[in-house]
Formats: structure tokens, sequence, C-alpha cells
């Protein structure tokens, strides 16, 4: 019978997160003081984040162990699934010597990646003796991983959600009123920050921007409530790497190792989570496996943006971050991928890049939704828009190699499902969908401000 | 390290489904031909259906053999995962003698159980050499399973889908799309049957009655296409049986055998499905599990029907089928769980009910969105609202159980999930969701039209 899928048993969920941060040649440049320019006390992180979560992001540590709490939430749907996509090989003719595995993070009740680090986010924080968290959510997937995390340790959830989203997303808004979380279209009445706007124009349609000056205005004003995120941050990606360490398992259970491995590219949390196991192979036991970020051509930070430090946020509130970035008043087109519409990429992500340790490529959303559908019709999973970037990428590989002769075992992470997010599909099988040209100019607009920040 | 969820390698798929036919007591009655009240000839059926799967409909066989091509795609999300509801059992302060699995369904690319139908049925028309197939859908579930299937082995699909889900679950229709499948709104102008309905009313919303007769009616047309469907029938309950059978060897690596075994039930798939090999192990065996199909209050064939030959329609166009049935000219009240809201059982499930081989509890739906969301809060997947069902009477089973201050071990099937099905989880929380008084007289009104027939 063949192996179409490696599953692991609930005993061999890794017991240890990886921080790349101890393997890495140069260490990340540490967050600024927007004010001073000096370094972030950790008492200011403290009052802003979960005290667990900025000693794990200030680390240097190799391994953070599990919490046994959170291990039990894990096996809820972890470990995922590593399959081997033979029948989307089958339909692109590969030969025999080049392969194409995916690792399954779909099978998650939130449909994607993120309860990842959602879990041992919420669970930290009620350990701490905390109540009430906030977050910003943009096309959704994180603030329903996030609700679902903060109603299983007993915490109040408030999300601000991107009011475009909000308003066109409603699936998204609903899981996370079913998981018991307070979602609130933003910019709204509940800061003076989103009454600030609102004022100015009662239609604004919201930015992630603006979303997160909410979030951390209300964390202000509560000292019982802290602040949390899904990407960009050390801690966030170390969560995310039971992922690669999984793979690596199920891949040597196979008898395989891969040559290739990609994630598509937002903050970074998918890809890091994937990628950076098999980076501290490299780094430490000389093994040469690629790594590749998918990131889409109209937010190619990764591609075509600078090594600067610049805010994490569109109006400027948060500390200055190191960071490839297309700058921080950078405004992506309104692709359907949203999760990959961040102008910057997280501190790790971004020191590994400039020490030339990954790769990044650049792929369009009509390409990217086309290798979408073919998944879809060949291994059955509709994936996320953002995840079709890696299968576009991981297809583009696969076609290398078969063009060079060469054999190649690759690797991608299927981030998500596409369920609830499926008018990228109907735009694209209506042929509505359009990909959107940038020019060296209009991202010269934004990034050239960097400079006067430090 | 505890164990929360049983997986199963690739290796250990099943290789055969499993008959019930075989080990009945009592065999089936034939489904008849409304104008002659004879036994429907194989000749009729084979027009109508896959020969094969007609060979399946009427085999007494114990087991039969899964094709490899099959289980190449099973293999996508098979063996599903056997998860011990730790969480739930901690939120109802359970005894340690109470335990609460379930089989997480929702884990297929389609969400639910029906790919498991689904993929045959299209592997035998494929090998049949039709290149054309057409089915209805109600809620969507079906439908969207049977358009992954078809494209996977090359078919056209056509589904005719009862207009107001059509309007109504947008996302549905578009995950049919994606997977390549044409999907009308019913009534269509696509047929004689359809366009005489739009000229009476040309407002018509449409019903699974309505659907069937346009389907039928195309593959009448069409000497290429055949029809297919997704629940009632012999092969279909047949193809479900995987899920009992991979449940059973996880119970047994977990060292458990059940007590009762729950499932939801409309036309009898998902409950046949999960049950009929317990319900094997108890006539062959002497087991004495008990198994409980829970079906909707508003929608009580089990419960409140009558066990007669009635039509598999509205219309009255299908053969006389041997069910419990509320008479095909029952409307049900517009329920979340579309899936649960057919007329009659399947012709196996009636007999064996008849028999008193299983037990039937009716369900409200405010009582079972309250189970659904307990259960997402808890163990973190939304459930389907049909799915909400079997939750429900999981939780009854365990409560008496601790009332009586007995052990007893619980397995119910999670058939689905439910994000894509999330305005149910909307009306419950805003309180707008209610349950539907059935009068005797209403069930009255169509059963007794019953006696006519035969």
């Amino acid at each position: 019978m063949k192996t179409k899928k490696i599953v692991l048993p609930d005993s061999e969920l890794p017991r240890q997160w990886y921080n790349i941060v101890a393997d890495m040649p140069t260490k990340p440049l540490p967050l600024l003081h927007p004010g001073t320019k000096e370094p972030v006390t950790k008492e200011l992180m403290n009052r802003i984040f979960v005290e667990e979560l900025v000693n794990q992001e200030m680390s240097e540590e190799r391994y953070i162990d599990i919490p046994d709490e959170v291990q039990d939430k894990y096996k809820i749907w972890r470990c995922t699934p590593m399959v081997r996509a033979t029948e989307l090989e089958k339909a692109l003719d590969l030969p025999a010597g080049i392969k194409i595995y995916f690792k399954n993070e779909s099978v998650s009740p939130a449909g994607s990646h993120k309860p990842n680090s959602a879990v041992p986010q919420a669970y930290y924080a009620a350990k701490q003796g905390l109540n009430r968290m906030t977050t910003e959510t943009g096309g959704g997937q994180w603030g329903s991983a996030m609700a679902m995390a903060a109603e299983m340790f007993g915490l109040d959830l408030r999300i601000y959600m991107v009011k475009v989203s909000y308003e066109q997303k409603p699936y998204r808004k609903l899981m996370m009123n079913t998981w018991g979380a307070d979602v609130f279209a933003s910019p709204s009445d509940t800061t003076d920050a989103g009454r600030a706007i609102l004022a100015a124009n009662p239609n604004d349609g919201g930015s992630l921007g603006t979303a997160i000056s909410e979030a951390v205005e209300m964390v202000m004003k509560n000292p019982d409530a802290r602040y949390c995120l899904g990407s960009v941050m050390n801690h966030v990606i170390l969560h995310q790497t039971i992922i690669g360490e999984e793979s690596m398992r199920q891949l040597e259970m196979a008898g395989d190792y891969p040559d290739v491995v990609i994630g598509c590219f937002g903050g970074g949390s998918n890809f890091g989570g994937i990628a950076y196991p098999f980076l501290r192979e490299n780094l430490v036991n000389g093994r040469k496996t690629r790594l590749i970020a998918a990131e889409p051509t109209c937010c190619p930070k990764l591609t075509r943006g600078e090594f600067q430090y610049d805010f994490g946020d569109v109006a400027g509130f948060t500390p200055l971050i190191p960071m490839f970035t297309l700058g921080h008043g950078f405004h992506p087109a309104d692709i359907h991928a949203g999760g990959l519409r961040y102008h910057g990429a997280g501190t790790t992500a971004s020191q590994l890049l400039r020490d030339g340790l990954f790769e990044a490529v650049d792929i369009d959303q009509v390409e990217s939704l086309a290798a979408g559908v073919l998944f879809a019709k060949t291994e059955g999973i509709i994936p996320a828009p953002e995840s079709t970037h890696a299968i576009c990428a991981a297809i583009n590989e696969a076609q290398a190699a078969k063009e060079a002769g060469e054999e190649r075992t690759i690797l991608f992470n299927l981030s998500g499902h596409g369920v609830i997010d499926l008018y990228a599909y109907e735009q694209y099988l209506s042929g509505a969908l359009k990909n959107y040209e940038l020019s060296d100019a209009e991202i010269a607009k934004t990034v050239s401000v960097l400079e006067k920040l430090v």
C-alpha cells in the first residue's frame, strides 16, 4: 500500500519549541523606543504584553519547553498530517525523482496555523492571573484562533477587526463570536483613536494600523489587560516552530529530507514556523536545504523593501522594529490574501534574509489562485489565498527541477484552508481577479521616509 | 503524557466496507415500482444509477473490497482522528468512569463525512466509462463532497441546489464551483420539471423534492449521465461504514469499547456509518452496545413516523421505498440542520428500527445549538448544526449515567464542522433561534396519505 500521508501519535508531539535566535550568526537588533531611540525596557514591554511572552521574546535559549497544559490543547488537532502531494505530482507530470510534500496546518479548529501561538499566549496570560486580552485582526485568521484559545483558558477577549473585513467576512466574525469573543469593527467608538478617526471620516474602512492602535489604547487604559498579536514578533514565530519540528520527524519516517522548504510570507509566522528548524540543521549540522519565502508581488517587502528601523503599525505607536519594510505608510493593493498584506517582516526573518540565509520570491495573485485551484482539484483541499502563494512557489520549484533534469524533494506549508475565504476563488473563476503592478516610485514614496526615523 | 487523540497510519486504513444487510435478522423489503407495485428491476436501476452501485445496493455480501484507487483518495484525509473529549468531560464535571469520545469526520476537504461515499461513487462512474453525473443538494454538504470527487475522477457534474440554499449559502456554491461543478438553483430553466414550476410561480424557493426531479430528468434525457445521491440508499451507508470500522480499531488501541454509539440522523448515512459495524458486533459477537440515532424534534420520522412504503421525493418520481416516514408531502420547519430535514429514513435503518435494534431520540434545535457552543468552547471545533444533535444526545447520555451513578463509554460521530454554516450560531447567540412544536395532527396530514400508496 502506497503511503500518502504520515501521521504522528500524541506521544510524538514535540515537547519543545525551537528558538532560532540561539543559532543566528548575527543576533537581531533590539527594538527601540521611538522617543529615546534606546532599546525598549522590559518594564514597558511587560505593561503591554504578557510577561512570559516578553521573556521568550528576549530569550536566546535554543529550546523552550511547551507547558503540559498547552500540549493538552495542541493535541486536539496536532500533530498535523504530512501529506505527499501525489495527485498534484501526477497533474504536473513530474518524474519520480521530484517529490512534493505539504504540511497540513488547515486541520486546526480555526482552519490555520494561528492556534499554535494563540494557545500558548492565552495560557501564559491566564497563568499570570490576567483575565482580559485585546488583539486586532485583519482577514480574521488570527482573531478566530485567539478567540478559541482565550475561551479555552477562561479569558475575556476583545478583538478590533478592520472594518472592511468585518463587513466583508461575516463568517469570520461569527466564528469569533461563537467562541465567545467581543468583536468591534475598527475604527470603533470604544477608543480615543477610533473616535478621532470616525470624527474625521465616519465612513473610514479601517486598517491594521488603526486596529493595533485601538487594541493597544484599550490595554493602556486597563491595567488587568494585555495586548497580543499573531505574527512578526520572535515569541510568535517560536511557537510556530512546532510545525517544522513535526515535519522533520515525519519526513524521516518517510525516509526523506527536503531540498527545499517553502512558506508564504506575511509577517513571518508560518514561514518561520516550518523553515527555522530546517535552518538550524543548515547552520548546526551542515545541511543545505534551500528555504523560500513566497510573498505577494503587490507587497514585496522581502524582494523590494529596505532593511530599516520602522514602526510596526501605520500610526506609529509601536516601538521601532528592525525589519525589511516598505515603510509603515505603505498601502498594499486590496488582494485577497489579507494575511500577506503587511508592510514589514519580523525581526528574525529580516536579519536572516540580510545574512543571505533564505531566499524570497514574489508571486502574482492570479498565478497563485490558479495554483490553488489546481491544488483543490487534485489534492481536494481548497487552500487559503495566503497558502496558494506557497503552493505556486512549490510548483515553480518542481517545474524548474524538471526542466533542469534534477531530482528535488520539496516541502511546503499549507498554512490554512480557504473555505471561509471563497470570494477570492469566485473572482478568479469569473475572470475578474487581476494582478497589481507596483512601481519603484510607489515603493520609494513610503520607504524614503524611513531614513528620518533613526 | 495523556492520550487525547488516537490516529491511525495509512497502513491501517480499512480495506473493506461492511454491509449490514448480510447480518440483518429481517432483510429489508425491496424497492417497488410505483406503477406496477412490483420490485424495481435492475435494468431500470442501471439506467438511473451507476451499475456497480446498483450491485452494491442489492448485495448481501458481508464485506465489499474498497478499490485501491478509492483508498488512494481516502488517504488524503483518512483515517480520521478519534478524540477523547477530555475538555468537554471537564466542563460537564463527569466522574472518571464516564468517558466521551468523538470520531472527527470534519477533517475531510469538504468538511464532513460525505466524501466517504462521493469518492467511490465517482470512481465507479468513471470506471463504467461515464463522463457526466447529476445530483441534488440541499444544504450543500453532499453537493460539495460530490463536486470534489467528480473532479478527482474527471467527471462533469451538474448539481441542482435548492434555490433557498443557493441564495443563503454562497460559500457552499463557491466550494462546488472551485472544484469545477456546474451548480443550478432549483427550480431551474434547464428541465421541464423546473420550467413548469417556474411558470406557475417564478419565485418558488425550491425543495429537495424538486431538485431530485430535475436531476433525474436530466439523467433520463442524457444516456451517458447517471444520477447519484448522498444518503438513504444501502450503497451510500455501506461506504460510510469505514467510519465505524476505523473507530473500533482506534478504541481498541485506547483499551476501550463503547457502551453507547451516537449519530445524528437525516437519511441515515452518518449514523449507519458509525453504528453498523458496532451493530454487527452486537448481532454476531454478543456485544450489547446501545446505538442511538439523534433526529431533530421538528422532523421526527424515527420517533413519530410510520413504517410504510413511500416515495423518496416530494413529487413522487422515485421508486417506493420501505421506510419510517412522515409522508413525502411533509414539510419540516426551516431549521438550520438542513441535512436532517428529510421526511424518511433509509431502508436498512428503517428495518433495523422496526426490529428494535437501535434507539432513536429527538432533540430540539435550541438545545442542540447550546450543546454545539459548549463543544466549540471546550474542544475547539465548531460543529455542523447537524452534528450538534449528536453532541447533545451524547451529553444527555453522560448526564444520565452520572445521575444513575453508572460508568459509561460514549462515542459519537462528529459528522462535520460548521464554519460554512455559521448563521445557525449567529441566531442562537442573538437569542433569535427558536424551537418548533409539531402536533400529531400535522404529522397525520402527510402520513395518512400513505395508506393509499400500496
